[in-house]
């Protein structure tokens, strides 16, 4: 990156405890470096093993200039390229999603099978060997039916993470699930302050009534008081109980974090809904609700929440240096039938609602950093989850800051 | 500025006596300069203190990346902040105006005085001093009820000069005045094309038809036959005809430009109306229509033209690098009431039509100075004004030219 | 241009045989060199002298940020002038066409004649010399009816060349055609995918059904198996066979590319049509169909198909980095009479649905190029004249690869 030494510069006013400085916002250069270094660098959610069940089956995951095609082989795996023809560069696949025999380029006709090979090459002459022009590959796991995948070689070690979070997050049953319904709100901001938004409840009082009525994580001493009963009904429910935060602060690779917290809803509140009533059946094999949301985060750019009877997944895609895409899904147990077990509509309610507000939120925030006049500020300690993310991303960006 | 060097390269092709390199109009670096260099650093006019008679009204003013909040406070003082949040930077205030007890960030409820104080500063701990952290100060002039505001510290020195202005100004009343109507257009160049467009009068004749009808100014002979007629008219009225003009030439600040004269309308026109014939009732102490015009600069961004009846501000406020909005606003008597004394309508016509003409004329000048080919051609006589603002603007961004 | 070094940086990864860099199709420092570089000091097909029949008739032709006025003075001799007044740079034409008696700037009136001589310029003092302020004048060849401009005076030296053509072309009667129908198809992409893509046939097949139906160049074994037959129907017809290619490998000077070609439509196929059947008179001295068509290109910029009926032009113009108008142009015999000889819609329908499809590979090509991850492949022998067109290109620019 040409602008490398102006990064440092802009840096070097950087303070640990204190928001980053402007030039992180709104410099151009910098963006293009974030999907360089971080998205093409880093673990990305990117779906479920439902929504390709059969040989052929595939979608695209599109972020910033980047398009990946997943989809699953004939032998049955998961496998994920960059959607990026090697002839001249062509995107290959152009259908959002759909069932392929070969993924042939829209441009010259060159075919690649499932598993990104080149078959041929039309007209190429003989000294052409197509074993050189494959797609090329993104990394793939699949944890719990969870899709992640990372354009680079060099991806994060989240294995022995994953190892760790595997036995808490089982009962949930991830791999049992289906995509109940999905929505994306553009925001007029960089991705980086939606992700900070996410990381840290310091805003849920003031920002989010429908939240803040029924999640205590908007204040701690909340937190405090009804955790121990939330615990034992976790515990009879069949949930495990522990805290796992793994990331560089805990000596874990950078981007490899693993977080699984699970913290209390308010009286009368079972689940994340209007009511606090039930909006679908229980998930995997839980046997009550306990009242209890956790929040989980595989890698660092993936979060989770789960209620006992739905997943709300989430992710701020780039799509531009003041354009960001933030996306949900929400999951329910794969039994469940629409209409009978559960309407889309009160599932998505309460993360509808509250994405709306942080919507709004995220572009006031934008067009505050904006100002030549912004500096800043020291961050509260309801915030700290924030300084792990800056962390992870001066280190990504090869900042040396200070 | 990164980009310094090359701006003093581009620069080096600059002679007095001509336009501005291409360079000037047409890079985003130049662009980012200028707003810090002269938009942030010297006064704007942004209102009349009839738009907040009562201690917590307030407007926005926005330029560029800039939002400033412009409130009474409890003391009954004009106040002015930068609308920046000194947590994360969120815009505090997001609605362009109204009344408030107190300024709450819509983020984390940071609570902001109308004088800008910090009021606590929710969960952030013991050692946290809400008095480091109110809102940034912009400075404010009052100057006849006219607001003017710059959000650095080391704002021109304004106040010698605004006493020179002040007895010639007295009799039209500005204090004595209300908003009858404001309008905005939209133009697609750089905001410096604006205000060269404004500044002279070279253009009247072949561009504006209307105001070439009414206004001695488009011919420089036609000014000094009538003049001497209008200014006997001018004191019989009650007006000084006193000619003034401050600025860097004349050894004055940069910056701190005050203009004031006075000038004839045509034989028929007692005001700068369609049918020559009033729109609204006289201003301030006037006794009669002297048939004048007077142009009115305070700093080097602000422009009035006084008629005997009304008041036409303009400002050409940067929106992006070819982004400006041509921002008009036509006052009255506070006195005069709507429908039976005035109708916004008529009062606007001229400067409606006129500005119309401008967009379009401005438009197609920056078309042709995206050219490659375009070369700063000989200002005219009549485009003296021209030359004083290039003084200002070069000497703002720390320009070396030649 | 300042990102030169990033330039060479780039071109460096550049191998002949394969692919340009991504940087050349992503960077706005490239694309500014290019309007500079290569638009700016090219030949550019601008229309035919049948548009501006009378003096004072004239049209406008913008690419990039230019804009030139197209006119015939009042001697009849077709000028071209940069549409930039020499004042301050207003566009002086802002009509697309139109007749005119001179160009009088919108702004301050200043006058021009036709012959883009400045006419006095109105209360510049009496030291003003209007001889050194007309327009800025663009070449101009005439090639058979054909216009062609060059804005630098520096351009290629066509005329040998053109010389060279002269004969091949002569019975097509170029000089009496007429603009039968014209459409502009915007492509978000740079302008050299569009090139590229119109330079090659090896997409033919996979993506143009409808040409590949009726047209054997998508097949080079196809062209020499019909080849012989075509050429003794085009010598009964009255058309020369000859191949002409003027290139740099050929020693010919940079931009002043000379090609001429004609290879065999489908049996079945008189013309371009849906049907194969004629579409309008037959051109110029043709006295039959041959069943071929002819390639032919005036500089590097400007290309031509020509049927027995009917001619198709072909232009790329960038309006922005990544923002292209796809232009054609459909021409018949003068005489010919819309509604009675020839219906526009039939005329062009081969090549409208062809420039459909074309839009959208274009798109899909500029999206996977714009990936981090895009690595420019090896060129088919089927796209070798892509290769001439790099070559020329990087000559024009000035980078000197490898």
């Amino acid at each position: 990156m040409r602008d490398l030494p102006d990064l440092n510069i802009a840096l070097a006013g950087y303070q640990p405890g204190y928001a980053l400085p402007r030039e992180m916002y709104t410099s151009q250069a910098v963006y293009d470096l974030d999907i360089e270094k971080v998205w093409n660098a880093n673990w990305l959610w990117v779906g479920h093993v439902s929504q390709i069940p059969n040989p052929g089956d595939y979608f695209l995951f599109d972020y910033g200039t980047e398009s990946v095609i997943i989809c699953r082989d004939r032998q049955g795996e998961v496998r994920a390229h960059m959607n990026v023809c090697r002839h001249r560069g062509s995107r290959v696949c152009v259908e959002q999603s759909g069932n392929a025999r070969s993924f042939v380029c829209p441009y010259h006709a060159w075919t690649f099978e499932l598993s990104g090979e080149l078959r041929g090459g039309r007209a190429m002459g003989a000294d052409f060997d197509p074993a050189k022009w494959g797609l090329l590959p993104a990394q793939v796991r699949v944890f719990q039916g969870m899709i992640l995948i990372c354009a680079s070689k060099d991806a994060p070690e989240l294995d022995s993470g994953l190892e760790v979070l595997a036995p808490l997050t089982a009962p949930f049953g991830f791999e049992q699930m289906k995509v109940a319904h999905t929505a994306s709100y553009p925001v007029p901001a960089n991705w980086k302050l939606a992700v900070e938004n996410y990381m840290e409840c310091y805003h849920c009082a003031p920002s989010h009534q429908e939240y803040a009525r029924s999640h205590s994580l908007k204040n701690p001493t909340d937190v405090v008081k009804l955790l121990p009963a939330m615990q034992d009904r976790a515990r009879a429910a069949g949930l495990p109980i522990d805290e796992v935060s793994l990331n560089m602060e805990a000596g874990h690779p950078a981007g490899a974090d693993i977080y699984y917290r699970r913290y209390p809803l308010f009286e009368g509140y079972k689940t994340g809904s209007k009511s606090g009533e039930p909006v679908a059946p229980l998930l995997g094999a839980l046997t009550g609700f306990d009242g209890g949301a956790t929040d989980v985060q595989l890698g660092m750019l993936n979060y989770f929440l789960v209620y006992s009877d739905h997943l709300v997944g989430y992710r701020f895609v780039p799509r531009g240096l003041q354009e960001t895409d933030i996306q949900v899904v929400w999951m329910v147990h794969e039994d469940a039938e629409e209409g009978r077990d559960y309407d889309p509509q009160d599932v998505a309610w309460l993360w509808h609602v509250t994405s709306q507000d942080d919507e709004r939120i995220i572009r006031h925030n934008q067009e505050g950093v904006n100002s030549h006049f912004f500096q800043p500020g020291p961050l509260a300690e309801m915030e700290f989850s924030i300084e792990s993310f800056y962390q992870f991303y001066l280190h990504m960006i090869g900042a040396q800051p200070g």
